[in-house]
């Protein structure tokens, strides 16, 4: 077991009907004026949108609104909500949404909270001094940004997509009520488990090396989000399902997964699948499940990682122990249940062939480096999607 | 799987060798005078306290010490740190030691930052509006006090052990060292781990309702403690198999095993265990041992719980589904591992006969109501007491 650090500050609140409870947390913590982020449709076409307008002025608390952030979120409107936040004097910032809303409010609560423009703070010219505290609510599972301290923000002006990570950056309060994503379209409620099960799996499959119980943690949580994923189309509105699916989606990318591993993990799967979401406008579940097993694949055949690969394949796939090469198996079993899922396996499937890798690799690579089992560079992208074709 | 609220807002540091992480973490947080707790001699024995004074100097960072923090925590060794740490200025506590040490260190931050006497907020004559952080270095596992908000008292006076809860309590960081546990002899290991276990069968055991990953999680710290248990002897200095126990005792008691359940759990051995400690002077551990099974069997006879008893026979103690009878096997499943740590699972081996039992019921009955599986009374609890016997 290696030594880890594991900070997790934020107050979660879970569960059906949980969404009036932002009210005594925002009076506990003495604030009267809000600006509330929201994205496009949903919260307003829910009546989410109106429950907190009458919760805000039952409460005597004052609200402005900006809405319209969208996935992969822009740098021009996290700046149009910083000046509406300066201009109303906003206490805190409400994030009603998903990731990309999670990820705005956070530049956009260090910005105001620092008085520098946002672009200076993710690129490092200024520092995170102070920031407005977060309040959020969840409307659509993904990237656990509800209780983690980072945000990804889009320059459109420059093309140039950055992380930003700062302590002060974790909400104060997520509301998480699973029910708010019953309207979730079902095969998009596919790809998210499997983003899920991905965050947990590409931690897992990097090392072997941390204690058992944390290592059965991570297989629990695999476990039960297949299993979810395995019955969802007949219980899209069934609340066992969905509390356990939307339970694991927040906390298997919260750091848990890789406390006490020698490393976090190996994200290729998710670094080089993002060139499929920019050249073919792919769903970022899509395309970890064409790429994870063929990677996964790439290493095996390296000769790398075939105990925790083993492992993988009996305790969460169900392979016997004895089968003649468990840790292939496993993967076949993995492509099957992604098949299950009507979710594509190999590029073929999506009509991408051998003439499409060059730009996809070129692509991939704009982010190097990456890759902690097998660190990447142009030559291993190619191979991982000729694996993949 | 219910409704709940999850907050775990201290940053634990774990591992071997990081003692001297505690130096940055007070520079971030602008600290440059603290008060240091600490208890009897093992802290002097082992070095660690010149360990502390010596980082401390390096940093010039000011430290007052104020040891001799007994186990069940008193009230006046309280307040003289209180005064301590006023007359000093001191901008935070570090507590040193087990669980005693770290809710000793909350009552006088809560002292020193609110402005009230320990005993009128433990009363709630007066509010715990604001304390000094604690930042605290863990050398005896148990209560889970290291991440926790609470903290017992012992006002020697009147003869009254109360406890206060407060968000503002939480330590902001904590070092779990667990090789500072080494010199723990390993009776005393047992009895703590015993202790990690039955800290999450209360939960366990009390409700069959959460989600099937949380009662996973649950059964992984069980199977894994039992596990490090029945090896430790050849183990004691063996650093993952300590790792492995330290861990689950913090985080086994941080709220997260009763995530999703309708009950927190029925603590009914630990309160019918106390009357043990107090009129017979017994560890902890051993008063569990001694009820938790015999709780179990009176359970079951009354025809409760047996769904989960049953689980927790064949998914923790390897009890075949197909017995006659998993869920009665499991508890002599538990009772045979109890002895195999040289603990005893009956009165009688402790020389304690049915005259005795008044006595014993009177003093658990003090703290009463509790149980929520059975609500206890008098009766109810002679009746434990007797098949303990």
């Amino acid at each position: 077991m290696h030594n880890f650090t594991y900070h997790s500050p934020t107050k979660v609140i879970f569960g059906q009907g949980s969404v009036p409870k932002i009210v005594p947390e925002l009076q506990k913590a003495g604030i009267s004026r809000v600006l509330l982020l929201t994205g496009g449709k949903s919260v307003f076409a829910s009546g989410l949108y109106d429950t907190l307008i009458k919760l805000f002025q039952e409460a005597r608390i004052s609200c402005e609104t900006i809405s319209g952030v969208q996935p992969n979120p822009r740098l021009s409107k996290a700046r149009e909500a910083v000046d509406a936040a300066r201009k109303s004097q906003a206490q805190a910032i409400i994030a009603t949404g998903g990731g990309s809303v999670f990820d705005s409010a956070k530049v956009i609560a260090a910005s105001v909270g620092s008085g520098h423009d946002i672009w200076d703070l993710i690129t490092r010219k200024q520092k995170v001094t102070d920031a407005l505290p977060i309040f959020g609510i969840l409307t659509l599972s993904g990237t656990s940004s509800e209780i983690n301290d980072t945000s990804v923000i889009n320059n459109e002006e420059t093309n140039d997509k950055m992380p930003i990570a700062n302590p002060l950056l974790y909400p104060k309060v997520s509301i998480v009520d699973p029910s708010l994503q019953y309207t979730v379209p079902l095969q998009q409620v596919r790809y998210g488990g499997f983003d899920t099960i991905v965050h947990v799996l590409e931690s897992y499959l990097a090392t072997n090396d941390t204690a058992e119980v944390l290592a059965e943690h991570a297989e629990s949580y695999l476990r039960r989000v297949m299993a979810c994923l395995s019955t969802l189309p007949e219980k899209l509105t069934d609340y066992n399902t969905r509390a356990e699916l939307t339970f694991c989606a927040t906390y298997a990318f919260s750091g848990w997964c890789w406390v006490g591993r020698s490393k976090r993990g190996d994200f290729s799967s998710h670094r080089i699948g993002h060139a499929l979401s920019a050249l073919y406008d792919m769903p970022h579940g899509v395309t970890l499940g064409l790429l994870l097993p063929n990677w996964m694949e790439y290493v095996l055949e390296k000769g790398l990682n075939r105990d925790i690969f083993t492992r993988f394949a009996v305790k969460v796939m169900n392979v016997p122990e004895n089968a003649a090469d468990p840790a292939r198996e496993g993967i076949e079993a993995l492509r099957a249940f992604i098949h299950s899922l009507e979710m594509p396996t190999r590029l073929c499937e999506v009509g991408i062939t051998a003439k499409d890798i060059p730009a996809l690799t070129e692509n991939a690579a704009r982010t190097l480096p990456f890759g902690s089992v097998i660190p990447m560079d142009l030559e291993k992208i190619t191979a991982v999607f000729e694996k993949s074709l």
